[in-house]
């Protein structure tokens, strides 16, 4: 009898992974949590029902969210991590050079020690101590508000706007954000996708753009999210992607990330530039 | 009770829609065939259990398997499609003011004519008799071999290579498409997912660039397809995609496809690149 882990993508349409193992599963403060391993995705990491990040296709979303906003800076020193628990933005974080410390906070440290037993390869900067990283467990709310001008860049890896991510998808969160930053800093918050939940993207669109004077949204391929368009909001103080050519070296090697990719990510279908700025504006 | 229809992705993972109604389910000579209404998608058409495309989804397929190598080609005059039933890829073809004739081949009558009854919006072009579209029902495989040097732009608009597919991702077959194009003309194959069919995307584009002097491979955001990440290989006798300025005007409209997606679908992230050229290459 095959066992799967199945994620409602929508209230009409369900994703189903076979499973070979149960390797946890429980609950914490915030959330259910189940580490399974599939068959068609390696390892994964199910926060309330939701696939979270898997070891076949983990490393679309965290080279999407970490070396996009980090290359377009170019002198990126102190990088804060909203949620992330599962370290996977920390570990590509810390692999730039130019980069002296990387805060994470995450409201769930029952996330990140079972991310530290059971998913080593993504975890790698947590579990071996890197030198930059300091690994909080706490509030992202309320470690933003008592920041001021700080962070070059600041990337939010959160879980939906549903349950404990809920907080992190607000007009005062993103003021907060823009205060925390330096003069010249930036902002990137996974946004869904623009295919499946339009209102959520237009939304988070709209309020980014009221504060920061830079909003732009950007793609990537993620297979285990729904529709498998997935996109990100990012927020410029002064630094734009449409401008974006190349500050320093690339010195490691990546999986997805390079640096047409860093120009291409940005370039939009029209139904996507018609949810952002109306079909008048093309 | 819900009703659910359900593709087998892999082996391993399911997609499964919740359908609101059944509107036909039968055989033709070639294959098993479903309509059904869906929540998710709207309407779609099944064969032989796999998901061939959906109201909601469709422009972006169709779009991205015509207007892309059609505006690589100055001057597309006569259109050939293989494949493509449902009729959306001659309904984009048609629309392009340089494009005389349109020819489609397609091994399943059924199809065409499902597609005409519960399709109206993706087979337009055929409902309406559209005067540049010559439908034909037929094997595509021996058309090609006896068409010579007269087709601009070739369409292979097919199913996976299982079942009525299979010849159509054959070395002969691309050695005949060869033929059958003009001396700068353009061939391009719907190739499955660079994420999920690795052997399939590195067996054809392997094949063709033994046959094309430029062979490239390029991807669009299908939610309905296996990992939401597909890919399009494209061999061309004189035009090189990643050299591509525009030619002429677009004079229509369109929902997913414009400049921009023209050059950076060609942009592959890293991991596509290795499995295309090999790790050294990068």
């Amino acid at each position: 009898m095959k066992e799967f882990v199945t994620e409602h993508q929508s209230p009409y349409l369900d994703l189903s992974a076979e499973v070979t193992e149960i390797l946890y599963r429980g609950k914490s403060d915030f959330q259910d949590i189940l580490v399974a391993d599939t068959k068609e995705f390696g390892r994964m990491l199910v926060l309330d029902g939701v696939f979270q990040t898997s070891i076949k296709d983990e490393f679309i979303y965290h080279e999407s969210i970490v070396h996009i906003p980090l290359f377009l800076h170019p002198n990126p020193k102190h990088v804060l991590i909203i949620g992330g628990g599962d370290g996977g933005a920390a570990r590509e974080a810390v692999r730039h050079p130019e980069v002296e410390t990387v805060t994470m906070v995450d409201i769930d440290g029952k996330v990140i020690e079972l991310a530290k037993e059971f998913l080593p390869e993504i975890s790698r900067a947590m579990l071996e101590d890197d030198p930059k990283l300091t690994v909080k467990v706490g509030d992202g709310i309320a470690y933003m508000k008592q920041s001021k001008n700080y962070y070059d860049v600041i990337i939010v890896d959160c879980s939906d706007p549903v349950g404990p991510g809920e907080g992190l998808f607000t007009y005062d969160f993103y003021k907060d954000t823009y205060s925390a930053l330096t003069a010249d800093g930036i902002f990137v918050q996974q946004t869904e996708s623009p295919f499946m939940h339009q209102k959520l993207v237009k939304d988070v669109f709209s309020c980014v753009s009221d504060i920061f004077p830079v909003t732009r949204l950007y793609t990537a391929f993620i297979p285990l999210y729904p529709s498998g368009m997935h996109c990100f909001t990012l927020g410029s103080k002064h630094y734009d992607p449409l401008q974006w050519t190349p500050s320093r070296r690339r010195s490691f090697a990546t999986r997805y990330y390079n640096e047409g990719i860093q120009r291409s990510a940005f370039v939009l279908p029209n139904f996507v530039k018609d949810l952002l700025y109306g079909a008048k504006a093309r």
